[in-house]
């Protein structure tokens, strides 16, 4: 299978990450892309440079003013003066209450940010333009004839809403992926196997009819991100019936796991979309530090090719996933199961 | 005058603030209450203890998940294993979307606060019910007959929503003092003259038309609470018309404010409340570290005799204004006003 990687991802070099009350260094390096290439080397898979579309496809997805605070914001948290070198929010406008939009840096970092996991720092938006970029390109790929193309994005996307970063992510890559594969497809479905819900590309697709959103992912009432991700959330308006989410219990290992996706793959065989695009976490492996699933490596095989069964174009776009040794394998054996299935 | 005092605020002592992505000792600490009692001192007002008046006066104003959480929470944290000495949210539940209630103790916690600004530790709840029991014996003492009554609330409280910590602030000791005036008087007014928009308070009672909200302020546009404050917010439902917000240019001094005041005052009387209830901020001092308005403390003299010129049984119950030399002068200020006005 042809991959999709940029270099440029490396800008993006966060340190920040309160846990539990601490400050603590992201899980979420530069190294993992490492990682990554090590396992798309050991299964052979051809490496293809990322190609540049522009502002056009962020453009779909995230509002302009989220696009003008990720481009500058930066700029002007560092003329405060005694601002740290990463912007990081230390209040939200949360929920049940109308907010207005404020002029001051602080309160648009806590408007624009979903919680304090998204650093932004003065190389942030560059790389998170350059992960669009590797999305975009592997969907173009796919539009062009390819079967499936893997996208290795850094950062990460799937938390990243309309107009707020979240979650280690920025601009949401599948859900540009998703709407770049709209132009010619009139329905894409994502599926979202990243141990975490896929809160961002729910809230941008949560409206609509075309894209179905499906996400599999560690009962959130347990977990991040704690608020959304429930069976209950079924879409609003036009999209009512196009989002389904399957929270699963703490712990979940490969059988129940395959009992989901078969769920998961028939809602989306219904919904009978001309694309796909699978939200590729690895952050599920029972190694994974963050200890939500229990997938093995051989249950990462066997996602990989129960996704080649539905039989759609498909567009894999990298998610969380944290640095293991295994990390690479795990990568290798989505891939490889769905090439043994194709 | 007579003020009330608990020495139980001193079990609350906060650590964590992250002020422009740099973590730093709060300004909401302990010895604010030693300034404060200088202040009273040097004014010669006699010192009576807070009496308990049990779980009513909070279960008024906040939701009973809210004060479970507040007092339980923190042993589910500790529970955690590798967690810090105090709560310190990483995400909430922000604006718009439908959210819903977490069993996780770190999602409760995100569902619970506003902000990263009311750090949660083992003294945390003690203190803050020693605070509204400090501002319901003055409202109480207010209801006996007393003209004024001076409430020494530590934490400060007119942050804190129905359900939600935010700003150094847990319960709303403000709103308490008001529900319990409220059991005599139809209509309670509460002026909130606090370098910050009482955001909380705001909240509180957004939709009712029994409490005027009148809030000065630091124009939210480039201050905190950000969100909130603004001059479009007049109330919902039965409420509306019942909330008026006058936020003031950064840096407003005491002739500006002053006629700012005489809105807030035109407002109260048209209100024809049986007792009005000061949310007596002092950090709109020229010399607060906060740097928002610049008071002066003659200019603090004036806003006590223009309060009690409105002629209303008053409760005052403390709010901010953080650790400064002056800070009991701009105490002894306010209050020496009023008396020479009344």
């Amino acid at each position: 299978m042809k991959a999709v990687y940029s270099e440029a991802h490396s800008s993006h070099d966060p340190q920040f990450f309160l846990v539990r009350g601490v400050v603590r260094k992201t899980t979420e390096q530069p190294a993992r892309a490492t990682r990554l290439l090590d396992g798309l080397n050991s299964g052979k898979h051809s490496i293809v440079a990322a190609q540049s579309f522009g502002a056009g496809p962020r453009a779909r997805v995230h509002s302009p003013d989220y696009l003008a605070f990720l481009e500058q914001g930066f700029e002007e948290w560092r003329a405060l003066g005694d601002s740290s070198s990463e912007m990081i929010p230390n209040i939200h406008a949360h929920r049940g209450e109308g907010a207005s939009y404020p002029a001051s840096i602080v309160g648009r970092l806590g408007w624009h940010t979903a919680d304090t996991a998204c650093p932004i720092g003065a190389g942030t938006f560059a790389a998170a333009c350059a992960a669009a970029d590797v999305a975009t390109t592997a969907a173009q790929m796919v539009l062009d004839g390819e079967d499936a193309v893997y996208a290795l994005c850094r950062p990460p996307g799937h938390h990243a809403y309309r107009d707020m970063a979240g979650g280690f992510c920025y601009l949401n890559n599948s859900a540009i992926a998703a709407a770049h594969l709209r132009q010619k497809h009139e329905r894409v479905a994502i599926l979202d196997v990243d141990v975490h819900h896929g809160n961002g590309t729910q809230g941008i697709f949560y409206d609509r009819a075309d894209v179905l959103t499906v996400s599999l992912h560690a009962d959130p009432a347990r977990y991040y991100p704690f608020f959304v991700g429930y069976a209950h959330e079924t879409g609003a308006g036009a999209g009512q019936g196009a989002n389904l989410n399957i929270p699963l219990p703490l712990g979940t290992g490969d059988a129940d796991y395959m009992l989901a996706l078969d769920q998961a793959v028939r809602r989306i065989k219904a919904f009978a979309p001309g694309a796909l695009v699978v939200a590729l976490g690895l952050d599920a492996s029972e190694h994974d530090p963050l200890q939500g699933l229990k997938i093995t490596t051989e249950g990462f095989r066997r996602i990989g090719a129960t996704i080649a069964r539905i039989g759609l174009p498909t567009t894999l776009v990298q998610e969380g996933g944290y640095l293991t040794d295994i990390l690479g394998a795990n990568l290798a054996a989505v891939l490889a199961g769905y090439e043994s299935s194709r």
